[in-house]
């Protein structure tokens, strides 16, 4: 077996040394997971203009996200209990993004503590999960204050718990047995019908850092996260993991980008596995894009070195499409990139 | 085998259970099934536009449906011949639809009388294949006053007999035989080249009942039931076991109800499968969906407590899927929910 | 194996009669056989719009081609050598469409003589591969005038020879040799690059019998039909066996209807397989199908009874579509039937 | 087995004879392959307006290229190491070309000298890897001035190196070697970061040989090639061999054509495979389509003879569908011809 040369050979290899649960897990999606499919596939959908004579001999793949510098507009999501994935867990993965000064966004659920994961160096947002008990989120905001996370990633897509059903087929008890120890760090109860805009207001009150709203899929909640005052809308179906029958990320994005109107920086995550699904992102006018399964698939191949070479070959892919699309950086992607 | 988690799972272990005819009876459309197919495709085609940050804390599903309470807009379509897959039959279904409260429509040709199948004391509303000899017809209708089915559903769609081409080639007299054994409540025949609006005319004036129109697929005919006093138009073609090259009947969904222009509540059937699949419906304008094949699936696995649980499945999906929309009870879901 | 109940039917049993090259021979068409492809899909992809509660006791399907009462607007298209796929050939073939009071177009190319397939004393036609010497042509003309063919069908569709790999792969020699064999009738060569307007007038100054075209794939050649005095366009890409990418027959049906614009009598073959593909048909202006395959296949089957009992299954399928689609009479197919 | 009777037949006999890695050079495109893909599937997508009753005796589908006079609207793209697939490689190509009149193209890149190339005495054109250093450039534009090749073929498309993973999985290295091997007449390296306008202007200046631009695949870049004194314009994308994701060439060149507006030659290649494939991009405005892929499988399996094979079909397809359609000259071939 050659080493990966692509984003989908990490999947299939880490097919080979999950367990089937833990594959379940990170496979899955609600329902029938036409969301799910729909991420990928809008992606593919798109064409790309290639210009050429251009001069690419030097290509700048860096961008600032919220004024952090990093390499590429291609960062790492927040996913949960990776101790489920490979014992190395949310520190290597947050290493191997830190080798390659991307941005690494941890998530409340993760395997380990947010000061473990911190110790990385890099760059870093925290993900929460808004509690009701104000008390609660605010212990939780000072520590990530405390351990250097740039910014807060509130999830707003997590009104219901998810019904993934390759989970509840196979007894989910053991998973969540599993996950549960897999969160000693913090772990917080993720499904929150109780979330409002009232609330977001006092999580953004309480503290110094900007706010992303990670999940908006609408423009209408799009202006409401700049009118609320968050620095960065995300637009995310949480991997096709929530709601089934969303539409895929990339169909709503010109959509909230439109809505935003420059007001807030836009990302997107879901369905991302090529350098070039960053691009076309770009050109419909997303900051940045972030990816998830890919990086759990690189973790449980090959831990720390695993997502470094995921992280390595998206930046390959990055450049090598830049430079055939006649762009040398990525303030040069504009709309007329892509069909 | 772990309990089912959709309402796909009682249809896979169904074909487990049942003999090959009757598989054949309930699985089969007309002709090349072309309707059948898009019946569901057409729901699956449609994406929904979630909104964030609405407190959801506290789901309604309840409606009405012509006056009557019913604990949720998806209730149970009216379907023949039930002992073919459970010795319990139709009052199994309608027991379980009792518990629930969801609308139950028993058919014409039930496998017991309607006076057993109303002891379930439910919502109920009574099937009816109008004959020409209008005491026929009246001697039904005053049965079903008498056992309390609180509106008739005139079925206007068989003016001809159906051409299921799996039925016709399992010697479909074995089928007929067992379907004449299990008919001892009342059976009229479907085929009805004689019914026109006039006869409709004349059962709406027999009966103080509030009269539904089942089988309308065209703007035209949904402006002439209105006309003719109808009090629901119910969009259907049969499910696809009909007329094969009749659209899906969610595509003909909103011209049925801009024809309708409010004069009548509007329902559908036809490949419903999910609890998302009722938003879709109640968004492009349906006061309610209701659902045939994958209720007798449910009764096939398993009696009265499948059906239950088939409709307990249906109610955390349209729960699931309302709280992650941000919509708090039905009458919150609007066209702007429905790409 | 039950009794055949669709036209598919005969298909999947006649390749269990025929030699490969017969099925490769009739199967088959050009190229890529995208065309052929397309003849059938164009017709899956229609949808029917059903009005209900229309009196549909009697429905009649008869209706007039060129005058000539037949029972149906289905017909049979003309195909050439049927002794390669029954014995009894074009009489069997002429007798079942006699039988059935069905439009019959005897091929030039038939396997006997013009005057024998005449015996079954039906409406007939007679196909026409016009020749370059206006003698052979005039005596061919002369022959179908006494046997009592009721129009001349010219073919224009042969320019060139066509490519039907299939053929072309069995050694087609030994096809070609059968063929041989099985025109002793009459033969004319197909393949006419020579034919123009100007010999098409010349046929139609020596016959008082009016003139079909049929080939015809845009409304540009439907209009110069007209212009020379056709009495019909038939809209037909040889079954898909002449030009690969031609476009469906289906899908120019509404250009050539409006380039006639009531001028000339339309036809359509390509892709006809069920009653309802009638319907489709009419609905977009068409007077009449023809269905050339199915026919032969059979013919395979079961000769002259085989040829019965698919014109009887497309009559019930006709009926029934009709009843279920609210029209009693051909002439009430309108274009609102079809979506 | 018989002869081959298409184009696809060479490809399916030579992966029978070739390994597994001039396999994987040949049939690979870059990253997903979705380019690779589209390019056919964009030419299969298309429909042809047959025309009916024109003399179509005799067809001329002679043409000239840049003045060149050639046999059809077809010719030879360049394409590298063709010793990989034959021993014969590049000179019987060009020999089977010369053979039939049609344009080759030698590629750079050829496993022998320009020199003995053109002793095959065709009509012939010399694809050219500008290098940074003019003097490199310089000697190669000499050399193809005088061995008689009528014009520059500049590559634009490969400002960065492929990413084709069948390569790379199949340790490339193997390949390289076998290339190095392969290329003794010239060898320059493709990718080409540095090229700009301005380089080419240089080009341009240094030759009276007219210019073709190859691998533009927008309108703007097409109006920048006339611009700068391109003679004509070639849409590529190097046949789904760079950048994956760039639409297939036929969906882009109505917008070259449009943006050229006359002021130079367009020729297109990716997914030509059939005859038909020629009249459809001469329809949309194209000059001449070229053929790589294909010419190798045929090359593969019979050396000169199987490319003339290959060449002889093409003609035959063409001047069949030519007929078939109505045109006798490639002048005749309008937009009106395409659907």
């Amino acid at each position: 077996v050659s080493d990966p040369v692509n984003l989908h050979d990490f999947c299939a290899r880490a097919r080979d040394t999950l367990g089937e649960s833990a594959c379940a897990y990170l496979d899955g999606g609600a329902s029938d997971e036409i969301t799910l499919r729909e991420n990928e596939a809008a992606f593919q959908r798109r064409r790309l203009r290639p210009r050429v004579l251009r001069d690419v001999t030097d290509i700048d793949t860096t961008t600032r996200l919220l004024g952090a510098a990093v390499a590429m507009p291609i960062g790492v999501a927040p996913t949960a209990y990776n101790a489920l994935f490979h014992p190395d867990a949310e520190p290597a993965v947050a290493r191997a993004a830190a080798h390659r000064d991307v941005m690494y966004v941890a998530s409340t659920n993760s395997s380990c503590s947010m000061e473990t994961i911190a110790k990385a160096e890099g760059p870093r947002w925290f993900q929460l999960y808004a509690q009701e008990d104000d008390a609660v989120t605010g212990a939780l905001i000072r520590r990530a204050e405390a351990a250097g996370y740039g910014a807060l990633v509130v999830t707003v897509d997590t009104a219901a718990p998810a019904r993934r059903e390759r989970d509840t087929r196979l007894s989910d008890s053991d998973t969540r047995a599993a996950q549960g120890n897999a969160a000693p760090g913090q772990w917080l109860e993720a499904a929150a019908p109780f979330l409002t805009w009232e609330l977001i207001g006092r999580v953004r009150d309480s503290t110094s850092l900007p706010l992303v709203l990670k999940g908006i899929m609408t423009g209408e909640d799009a202006a409401l996260a700049v009118e609320h005052g968050a620095a960065a809308v995300w637009v995310s179906n949480h991997g096709g993991r929530q709601l089934d029958r969303a539409p895929a990320t990339l169909e709503v994005l010109e959509e909230v980008v439109a809505a935003v109107g420059g007001g807030a920086e836009v990302y997107v995550d879901g369905g991302v596995r090529r350098g070039a699904d960053a691009i076309i992102a770009v050109a419909l006018g997303a900051r940045a894009v972030f990816v998830g399964r890919p990086v759990l698939y690189a973790l449980a191949c090959g831990g720390e070195q695993g997502v470094r070479d995921a992280l390595r070959i998206l930046d390959e892919e990055l450049r090598n499409a830049m430079a055939l699309l006649g762009v040398r950086s990525v303030g040069d992607i504009s709309r007329e990139c892509v069909v």
